[in-house]
């Protein structure tokens, strides 16, 4: 309510709402309030069949929701032994002394079923007053998602009577609109499968949901229109079912036995933080060269300083001797370069902001491109991460033909 | 409510309602039906002094906002020409046709004063019924922002009649409950000024938000407050006013004409990253080093072969040795280091996943801790993000001595 945190969970529990065919009339964001809350509650209650309450199970006086179901529903708070032990175990493993007010967080609603939070110290609960389900959860959304998945899921699914199909198809580098040209009968007309159409920072995400009586049917509704939109996009697809970029280019590493090492200028750090985002990098990644300044081109990576002078640090033969320092050095079998203008400042007439050079070394081929990120609204965040997707698609496309 | 935007327009009114001392109690979201819509403006209309609304005045049937505020207050739609012309150049400069449709957004309650819309189609409006001062935005954050700006702000000025002072105290490595407890009466009994306490991986942030007659006036109750909360959270503190660590520790090393370099294995980069994500970041920070193999740390910063073998990369000689490595390479005048099992595999009983060192050398001078993050919920994610953190925040120490 103080502006300070953007609802990630709204937008997240909406999206599970919607695959499985549940009609959200409504999300209401209140404060720390016992009565607004509470008497959200009853009037939520009486509206809904479901009603999911996120936030406020922390052990602090502005957490009031565990005694706002309770006021709403005329129920008293029940301490559960269980849940004792449950932050006790989180305290001890932290090396952390309880506090009595971390106790607070053992109390649920009578007749309320406990679901242990298997991601953090506040148990969740469920209770069912009036036909209407209620499920209250933690707020923090690494904490929410896991446990919206594990106990709110599989109740939806139940209640949806139906099963359902759903298929995502990534793509890099087309803009949304060229994607959409595309693939428009299937956006306009079409009600099973639905096709949806997601796209940010250089990538197009398109998701195909079906719905049948039975699994298999729900298979057989999305395949076809999945197989179609992929080849109608051809190589700008990276992955289907693939969660990212990253992820992609990693199992492929592995697949392909090879060892990836990168060298960055502008974009510091962050393909190889993508990349190590991922469990098991290790084995696919052992050298990350960041060589933000033109001396740690050349002592680093081996550029020389004839390149540098007469090209600049912004150009195709740093970003190509960038790449050639790197492969070498680390003696990895693929390696990607990217040097460029992220801004606000440094940019000129010839060598605007956005201008990025990317290199890819790897089996004796060499490839180098350029990124002209040169839109209103391409700020220094977007430049940046456009070209690291840019570089990992670069490497995706390049281990294609490994 | 199909998930598929964030509800970013949310989180800007609340800040701005924030910054002016108006309260908000609650935000409501509603899918495209007049009904619902109408229903609730009459609801909320009720309760509020102020009703701000957005989106829904696109020119396509679910764009209901328009008819939904007609239907709640029972007053009739009527065409105003300004905005007729508004519409037409705009359709002219883009070089479009107007269809039939577009003129609705020409519509609007009796008795409405329309507020011109520089940023699109989508003229807004507002209307006082009751005492309830109605503002409908259109929904684009990029309309939204400055249109807000432009009408709304004003208004909001003049009502509070006050002026107002914020500032924000950050702080990383202590435990929200601990801050809490060591300023639990401010949090508790103050209203003016109030003290809002806000935690995530590691960093707490305490916003202290005042109002008077008169912006000193304002100034003068926060002061003593946020000087005093500092004292009392001594070193932990890392910023007044200051949006972030990475912005702390640039703008420290910029002061004192210090140069960073960064030595990482299990953050994979990540360190340098946040630091290269602020502009000008190429005055203080030349070298990274991603050491994410052994054979790395051997070869690109001397760590020993004998270390590894004996205490394992894991351990605070391999740390040292990373952080004299990067120190030494580089020329930079302060390094920091960081090597660490972010799991979920790869813990060992001896050295459980959590477990990270970090080290850094500078003037001399050489230290080396202990990250050990064993609690339930601490991911991969969590540990690379709170262990980049704990790095920034020894640079950030040690800079205040040098």
């Amino acid at each position: 309510m103080l502006g300070n945190i953007l609802n990630t969970d709204a937008k997240y529990i909406a999206e599970q709402l919607a695959f499985y065919g549940m009609s959200c009339y409504r999300q209401t964001v209140l404060g720390d309030n016992v009565d607004r809350v509470a008497n959200e509650i009853i009037s939520a209650s009486k509206r809904a069949d479901i009603l999911i309450l996120t936030g406020g199970l922390g052990p602090t006086a502005d957490d009031v929701t565990r005694a706002a179901v309770a006021k709403a529903f005329n129920l008293p708070l029940e301490k559960d032994d269980a849940s004792v032990s449950h932050i006790q175990e989180y305290f001890d493993k932290a090396g952390r002394t309880l506090s009595g007010n971390n106790l607070v967080q053992a109390y649920f609603p009578e007749g309320a079923t406990v679901l242990e939070n298997s991601w953090g110290t506040a148990n969740a609960f469920t209770l069912e007053v009036d036909d209407t389900k209620v499920f209250v959860l933690p707020g923090p959304p690494r904490e929410l998602t896991p446990m919206f998945d594990k106990f709110v899921a599989p109740t939806l699914q139940r209640l949806s009577g139906a099963h359902f199909a759903k298929h995502q198809i990534r793509c890099f580098g087309m803009w949304e609109s060229a994607v959409e040209e595309k693939i428009l009968s299937y956006t306009k007309d079409y009600t099973n499968p639905t096709v949806g159409i997601y796209a940010g920072c250089g990538e197009v995400m398109l998701q195909v949901t079906s719905r049948a009586e039975t699994a298999d049917g729900a298979e057989a509704l999305a395949a076809p229109v999945v197989e179609d939109i992929a080849n109608r996009l051809g190589d700008a697809v990276y992955g289907i079912d693939v969660p990212s970029l990253e992820v992609r280019v990693l199992d492929m590493l592995k697949d392909k036995g090879k060892v990836l090492a990168t060298a960055e200028s502008c974009t510091g750090g962050l393909v190889a933080k993508r990349i190590t985002d991922l469990a098991g990098a290790s084995s696919a990644f052992g050298y990350g060269f960041i060589t933000y300044s033109n001396d740690a081109k050349v002592k680093l990576l081996g550029v020389s300083e004839e390149t540098l002078n007469a090209h600049g640090a912004v150009s195709p033969e740093t970003a190509l001797e960038m790449a050639r320092g790197a492969l070498k050095v680390s003696g990895a079998d693929i390696a990607v370069s990217l040097t460029g203008i992220a801004g606000p400042g440094g940019g000129s007439e010839g060598k605007p902001v956005g201008t990025v050079w990317v290199a890819v070394c790897a089996n004796g081929e060499e490839s180098v491109s350029n990124i002209a990120l040169y839109r209103p609204g391409a700020d220094r965040e977007y430049i940046r991460r456009y070209a690291s997707s840019y570089a990992l698609n670069a490497v995706r496309k390049a281990l294609e033909k490994m």
